[in-house]
């Protein structure tokens, strides 16, 4: 029997596990290339290699407060009822080399930031003195070190302070502008196509019929893609319609290394892009154990890799975040494969499930309930019910051994990505 | 004693407790005005308008499943070893309008989204039937209802789908889209000012000298502005000089909502913004009782909100989180004024504090251990450690009433924002 007619016909007749799907497909990919680009641009870039300081921070001694550089024996003892007092002999400015130095009995006003003068052993905050004229009167006491933060205690010459393999986020990109580095190696980005397919597609603007939907997957997983770290090469609405299907896939494929569909992956008699991709290239994977987002395929033409969601939303995004994220970032070489972040919660319902053998994608509401973190679950049913996506915070993953949930139960939640 | 004197020679006489420092800055805070724009460029804006949906979604009962649309009835008692059959009348296409009607013992074969035919009650999915010419056999029993979607299940007409307040996601343009929304309304972005200052600050690029430091808190604040949703209108570094200060407070506050400085702010002999701020405008609040931080301003030139934040990277970065972010957020007319999740976790050392009456704002580094959260302390001191943001999680507030936190002990964790 033909294969689309068999599948036509009798539907998914094996599914493969999410587990031995997702290792095939990470399996399959290489890492890209990397390219060198102005640091200033390399904003949720992933890094190709180890950042290096070339330089200490603090690239000298220096002063964590405004106040008075001294040697702290000075103000040993000191205290508001038992004064004690130093010689001001100097100031310390930001950005200025302080040449004096400061000997027992004296001190250098100083300004938060700025170098320690040789000599002094301590800062003693403004707020701890009182001056007249250039008596520095010292109302604390405060030890050796007080206030100062040691050349090279935050990063040290030579010292690895990035990882390859980290994505970019405004924090990374402080600290590679505080070191001075004006280009930096990043992974080229993954190109990517994404097109909903379906005679049943209208785009926003075109009027309502009503046996028709409009498009919100297209929207959806560009913007996921971009989030994940992809570079957005084309988008758009196809027809059901294989010599169409077809000329799409070998003209993508020139340029991109992903391109998802959406709609069109299923057994239904429209359902032509398991043919096409089964014609042109090659099926990895065909039909998967989850629920939602089970007619998932996952396959390749030449060199790309093709990834064909269901068109229900629900199914989309959960196909995105489990197989097509991780591809990119893989592609990307980034350390975490899944950017996302699980939290332990306490699930607030029984949730019972049929369909042993599936992972079940369960859609959870976070609240903050006194001391813990509660996970209420969005009705299980409906993948294309996208309110469970802007309503919900994250995901259980239900396994297929488990029967499905009870009421009080300890539960890890995969918060939705940023 | 004239303002700036008394400062640069006591410090701060008082700290205001950041509560009240929020408190008066977010009612000091006038929401921005509404704007209509295409909803296809909506992302990462925030709703003016609660959005209601104009039809129903589904907008026709529609099939959840590839199978034959059946009256449920014809399937009871059916199983693989007592199998039934009814007879194939047609077929159900997505985006098509399906005329035929299903009667008993007749069934027509539907695709996943396809209108459910008239007459029809339940959907069996294709695995559990076998066809032979225009004979299905049905292999199970399936209650009304079944791999139906209804019409209206996930929207109804009229229904608020979205409100005010929320910040558009890629969840939440997906939901907009579906909808054939063209246009949405959202509220005006507040324009920013970005600018650090110091004599001894270098650019990227710029040669290292051994008392200079490079500036790395405009690239971070403005990829933190940009995540909360302000339009970056300029950027750059200035020196400690009143006039220059003065002129960029009077320039950037014809276009801007909100300037931030970072350095200068505090009691240093060069700090002068406190005067610059005084002397042009109100100062709101100066002095916050909270680690890192304690430096922070806040004022006011005409309608132009001023920040000044401590130059020290992760003092900028808390100031950011604690006041800037909520302020561009209440323009934004957020509902949620601080985006950040709190996690509950186990701190896994003593954190012993001097400083009571602050905020101790601790990074953290989050741990999955077994089936809890681990949060371990990133050292305390230091707040221009920018590894301390780069390698964490994620910041607990240590309240100003605890002398500090015991190993053990179960805290809350605020994440970094995305």
């Amino acid at each position: 029997m033909k294969f689309m007619k068999k599948l036509h016909k009798i539907g998914f007749s094996k599914l493969t596990s999410v587990k031995d799907a997702y290792n095939r497909l990470i399996e399959s990919i290489e890492g890209n290339p990397s390219e060198e680009i102005p640091s200033k641009d390399c904003l949720n870039h992933v890094l190709a290699s180890d950042v290096k300081s070339e330089m200490n921070i603090p690239p000298f001694d220096r002063s964590a407060m405004d106040g008075y550089a001294i040697l702290a024996e000075d103000s040993f003892g000191a205290s508001p009822s038992n004064p004690k007092t130093v010689k001001k002999v100097g100031t310390s400015e930001i950005g200025e080399i302080c040449t004096e130095k400061v000997k027992k009995g004296e001190a250098i006003r100083i300004s938060t930031g700025a170098i320690v003068p040789e000599g002094a052993d301590a800062v003693i905050r403004i707020e701890e003195t009182e001056i007249e004229e250039d008596v520095v009167t010292l109302l604390g006491s405060i030890p050796p070190g007080k206030n100062i933060a040691e050349k090279g205690e935050d990063v040290k010459e030579g010292e690895i302070i990035l990882k390859a393999g980290t994505q970019i986020k405004a924090e990374q990109l402080a600290l590679i502008s505080s070191l001075g580095i004006e280009t930096i190696k990043v992974t080229v980005p993954p190109k990517i196509a994404i097109f909903a397919t379906g005679n049943e597609l209208l785009e926003v603007g075109e009027t309502y019929e009503g046996n028709k939907i409009y498009n919100s997957n297209t929207p959806m997983i560009v913007s996921l893609s971009k989030t994940y770290g992809a570079l957005i090469q084309n988008q758009g609405t196809l027809p059901d319609d294989k010599e169409t299907l077809k000329k799409y896939i070998k003209e993508s494929s020139q340029t991109c290394q992903i391109l998802v569909f959406t709609g069109g992956t299923s057994v239904g008699t429209k359902d032509f892009l398991p043919e096409v991709v089964e014609e042109l290239g090659q099926i990895q994977t065909h039909g998967i154990a989850m629920r939602p987002g089970s007619p998932i395929l996952i396959g390749s033409y030449q060199k790309c890799l093709i990834f064909c969601l269901p068109g229900t939303p629900v199914a989309a995004y959960v196909g995105f975040l489990q197989f097509v994220g991780p591809a990119i970032r893989k592609m990307l070489n980034c350390t975490q494969l899944d950017p996302r972040r699980s939290i332990p919660a306490t699930i607030t319902d029984d949730v019972p499930l049929s369909g042993m053998g599936y992972i079940h994608f369960l859609r959870v509401i976070i609240k903050e309930v006194e001391n813990e973190l509660h996970a209420i679950p969005y009705k299980l049913k409906g993948s294309g019910i996208l309110t469970s996506l802007t309503e919900a915070d994250g995901i259980v993953e239900i396994s297929p051994i488990q029967e499905g949930l009870k009421r009080g139960e300890k539960v890890w939640v995969k918060l939705f990505p940023w």
